[in-house]
């Protein structure tokens, strides 16, 4: 599925928000891929955000997802337009072990107010092949008009 | 919902389990009420973790009701066992603006081997009534016999 | 909770449009309770609805449950409105096998545009307590001046 | 993603089990397609099974979504499994309108207990592109041991 971007500027108006969610830089987590409807955020393994046993926690891995979902669509959106995420669901197949995570998010539909995003959560280990360890589909929505909420 | 914990020893167990979990110390995260089947968990605001308006990241939001769901669960199962989040649901309703927020989750159904448990998240302002702002819905796995899991 | 439907006319309304869903007649669904807020439905058990042992299918607990969390956030919408699922999430945590089955379906937030409703459905069966078999946690979505769309 | 079957016979296995579900008979539902670990179902529109403006029902298209995603899954299970959906998720971002409906159904993990699968759902009309109408993610669970069910 290709998009197309209305707002040309959508990669800097992605990466200002994305710079400004603190959340991120506490996850350490960077934007490895950025196109209309398609962001990939990938984060190194950071032992304070573990679970019981010492695999990234299931709440982070859907943090680093959620993220990727909501700037996948945020993409596709009008310049003036706020993003929220409405709901996601996670699916978490495999221990979150590794050196390194990756969501891939892309955009499956992209409606007025709502769209639907799904992506897939890989951990990386150097000399492996990556590994699927979790898969969330979402919904985000597009707020316009609200004072006070921009990006 | 009553429910009954086969482990006499659940709360110190689920206590030794949470206090495993960096995640938790990072979010600020503690035990606020502790029952069988029944975990609420308590964190401050925190600015490292908001998303790009100010308010608490979804993620996060949801990592605080994924650990109240899955204690819930966990405190139902047997003493050798080891829990595993399958998968969660969380919609977001309102914006995770306060001064703490609480995951309240409680179980729905303890199978052998898979628990639904649901949780709503409020935000709490000193002066004024709780909002919720948040609600789960998840699977949580009970894990036997898997050498080097535990807890 | 309790809520409070705007439209002084919300029974009337909400028991026009469930007239006109043919799945629900297909199903052989009523309304056995309908307040602000609150919709239970009931089916009885139906053979040619089943999975292949004999219970019944769990998408069509799906559909008795969508419509029952559709109609509980319909009665609190105003007179103008139109109404479509946004997403739903349904867990199922017994084998849906009884008598008759029914859901009750409560608003836990009506939103402007977007309303977060669950669902629990029970089996029944004569002379038995009745038996949790599925919940649900689903959005829906209120739809104004979609010329064509009513109800 | 390719999977392999280790039962030789897994599609006289899938269709005798999918022959059983009285209530895919009811949907006018066929196999279009069964492969390892994929399953799509056709069904035509059904004007029993529609909602109050007409289109078939999000329950109806959960139902078919529900049943590929299982034989998806069941198509990779071993000879002796039952099977049994847990949990699904389901967007709905089009009204179902059209002269029929596919569901695709492709396995993203399969588990020893737990398969993650995902479908997405178009409506079909002659001379026209399909549209996307849904999308489900769900986890299905392997049952052995189990006297009484099968298949």
């Amino acid at each position: 599925m290709t998009h197309t971007a209305r707002d040309p500027d959508f990669e800097a108006r992605v990466r200002a928000s994305f710079a400004r969610q603190a959340a991120m830089a506490t996850l350490g987590a960077e934007i490895a891929h950025l196109a209309p409807g398609e962001v990939d955020l990938r984060m190194p393994y950071r032992a304070e955000l573990t679970q019981q046993h010492g695999f990234m926690h299931a709440g982070i891995i859907g943090t680093l997802a959620d993220s990727a979902c909501g700037y996948a669509a945020y993409s596709l959106m009008p310049a003036d337009a706020a993003i929220l995420s409405v709901e996601y669901k996670l699916n978490l197949m495999a221990p979150a072990a590794g050196e390194a995570f990756v969501a891939r998010a892309r955009v499956k539909k992209a409606g007025r107010t709502l769209s639907v995003v799904t992506a897939d959560v890989f951990a990386l280990r150097e000399g492996e092949e990556e590994r699927l360890v979790a898969t969330m589909q979402g919904t985000m929505m597009t707020v316009l008009d609200r004072p006070g909420l921009s990006g």
